[in-house]
């Protein structure tokens, strides 16, 4: 009780935010705690100061909607800024190499975040800004959505049940939050499922990155497109069917792979056999393609709370790779003790 | 003289600043309260930060200057900070409805304004994002402007006068703006005239509107294309003849209709026989077609004060319909009986 | 020792900073002497908030990655705001003439800062603003650059070495930075070189402004194509090949002017006999053209410490112009002696 301020790793293994594969178990919950407590401290009326005149860059090479604002409203929040460089306004690798704007940005700013086309991008802004990097997106995984998942999971857990008796199900497309919500789940030794068409399932090599987990923390990953899968899910999670942003699949090409099994509705639902199982959306959702409204917003529905949480992430996510994650617990403990 | 500080209605009658018609003169006049009085705090010198850490989002569906630099100065100066979703970076109601793009900033920022193309996005943000809505300008009304305005009015009227006694022309296209100075100028019980053709008077709905806050405030509506109308103004308004931003009317078209009877010159202004009537013009004005330069910059011009009056105006609204409106005067009296 | 804080002039000549021309020697040591004191203060990890609640509108005519950043990251560490009016925000002189949109700005913020595609148009919006105007780069000069230049050559100076003795040889096309950094070094009286094919060199107008800072200050101006005007340089600075964004010259053209003979390599650095000369570039470089990864990435190259002075020189000025330099400096004077 004494320790719930305290975090195991105090300093993070690594400068940036790139792949949770990273970090282990301890660090990912060190940054889950760090965006709980403050979350439910500036709920409370708390304010914070902590990131006071610091500044992180915003770099995106894509638009964004719940990227850019909750990163924004995380920096406004803790006393300090984000400059939202947008698509077009710095054109990576065009008049200048992308390390030289790694090397500018990282001697004008206290913290980087980048949305890129291309992973490498983010690995090579991350290598040359002497700056904490963090991946806002890329082609290969969302490690910030991952974090607000992950906390969306928790929140949604019932207290007695264990982690590795948890069923996260993904249906439809193998896009990076796929990817990313295996490497989330299995991270904390849950048991991650994802239900699609045959030629849309994640990849092996991805499969061994979550099996990975498994070995260390327990828990499992399926890849399938067997509808029994479905049955003793706790969690229903499901992304746009239209693929990346840059090189979408017409309509008439993705509805004949998805629907109507892989859509999210009543029917799909019911075969959880699970009245509480929750839905959840990384959002934007294309309403009545992968999800009906019906379920969305149905009282299962938690893809909204989800959308708050990218929120709570990033002010996890800005303190702990800025350094000041357990000075701002310290802060909060002495604050509350003072009352 | 003790209760200057002193809020009529200490709670918005509703949640969202689409239309002033939804509000009554006690309202509209707290909110102007409100914005003089924190105006001339911060003009002597004083600091606030009733909005600390709090953030706006401000959605453009088109281009904007002054609305988006009042509103993103307004936020700094009380404390807090405004993000600029410029046209473009949120497609209302493409890759995701606007209802769900309303719940999801309603859910990681604290005030929403949005400056749309059409009315019923605004109202449909308002209906869906949990937290305050503010119109920054539609096809229908520009109630920002409006409070802008009635400010500058004010400001420049003959502490003597009565209200049901001032006459303000508005010349010119049956515009947004046109229509929104009748419902502000009504609501205080003023008279209002619309000079222009025959067939860009504002219309009976509008008009209907109008007449309503005369039955409750006194005042009158006046829709005329004969020149009389001009004689006493204590205010003489116009806009550009261009029309909407996104169905610009051709220049060779509107200058036919409008052009020269309802130029704002020397000759029109004289028209007035009042050598103090001032001129008003919302901005951007296209010189010497719908104003001359003469008036424009000529001593009884307000044009440029109005502008300011939208900074005014703004601290106002983020401060009312934040719900500090109350605690930002009681903050402001402590400060001044202080000193 | 004991006015080491005292600024010589506490009141800026000219309202704007437009021309470093405009301003003499003791007020540009003023700028340096605020810029760099408040680096220092804020490296050893020191707070200001000397511009709290401010707001500058930075008003782009032309994309900016140093100039924007450095501005905004500049006016949050002061405790206040920059607004990012982005190429195509604001279109100067198309709806509305340059002289009402500087009107409008001013009254509603209290410092400006524009890059502009004509030198006319940011003086016009310093006649008109009643507020400071910064010149953030126009087809004529890049005085911001300038301070920073300047602050870095100062930094890298042996401190025996008389100003007068200093040579800085800028190599390749006569751009908007290299007239600049004519004007800047001769300000202070040090040797400056361009050397560039003939028809590239430094028009006689610029010259002439060289030599009548070098007639007050010393030091000297020289044009040539000689490649021994590379001996003894402690300075050698480099530019893009490709001119002015919004007409720059295609590839095989400037190549053919330039290429090899003005790269800057490891040969043109030996050329210098001084293996302690330094190596500058106002980014973004193109790598391989005008300058070799081996000198850019080298020992002497000092180009990135130049970009991070980019901002350290948007601190002093706008504190200068914004009239709170000594104030900043006392206040800092009164920290450190409090220690």
């Amino acid at each position: 009780m004494d320790n719930i301020y305290n975090l195991s790793n105090k300093v993070p293994s690594h400068k940036d935010f790139i792949d949770t594969t990273d970090f282990d178990q301890a660090e990912i919950l060190d940054i889950v705690k760090t965006a709980v407590i403050v979350r439910d401290f500036i709920k409370s009326g708390g304010t914070l100061d902590s990131l006071y005149h610091k500044n992180l860059a915003m770099l995106f090479e894509q638009k964004s909607t719940r990227t850019r604002v909750s990163f924004e409203v995380a920096m406004s929040q803790l006393g300090g800024h984000a400059l939202n460089l947008a698509p077009g306004a710095i054109q990576l690798g065009a008049h200048e190499t992308i390390e030289d704007t790694a090397q500018v940005l990282g001697r004008m700013c206290d913290l980087l975040m980048a949305r890129v086309d291309r992973h490498e991008s983010v690995v090579a802004l991350a290598k040359y800004a002497k700056i904490p990097v963090i991946n806002g997106m890329s082609d290969y995984n969302h490690p910030t959505q991952e974090m607000g998942d992950i906390i969306t999971i928790l929140d949604n857990l019932d207290p007695e049940k264990k982690w590795n008796d948890v069923k996260v199900v993904f249906v439809g497309d193998c896009t990076q939050v796929c990817a990313s919500l295996m490497m989330i789940t299995t991270k904390l030794g849950m048991n991650f499922v994802h239900y699609g068409p045959e030629h849309k399932l994640l990849s092996e090599d991805f499969q061994k990155i979550g099996r990975k987990n498994c070995e260390k923390y327990g828990g499992s990953v399926t890849v399938t497109s067997d509808r029994d899968c479905l049955k003793g899910a706790d969690f229903v999670y499901t992304d746009v069917w239209y693929g990346l942003y840059d090189k979408e699949t017409p309509k008439e090409v993705y509805m004949k792979d998805f629907y109507p099994t892989f859509q999210v509705n009543d029917d799909l639902m019911n075969a959880t056999e699970n009245p509480n199982c929750k839905f959840m959306h990384c959002l934007p959702a294309n309403r009545n393609e992968e999800v009906t409204d019906s379920v969305m917003d149905g009282p299962n529905s938690i893809c909204f709370d989800q959308a708050e949480n990218r929120l709570t992430a990033q002010r996890g996510l800005v303190l702990y790779f800025g350094h000041v994650a357990q000075v701002t617990l310290d802060e909060i403990k002495t604050k509350k003790e003072g009352k």
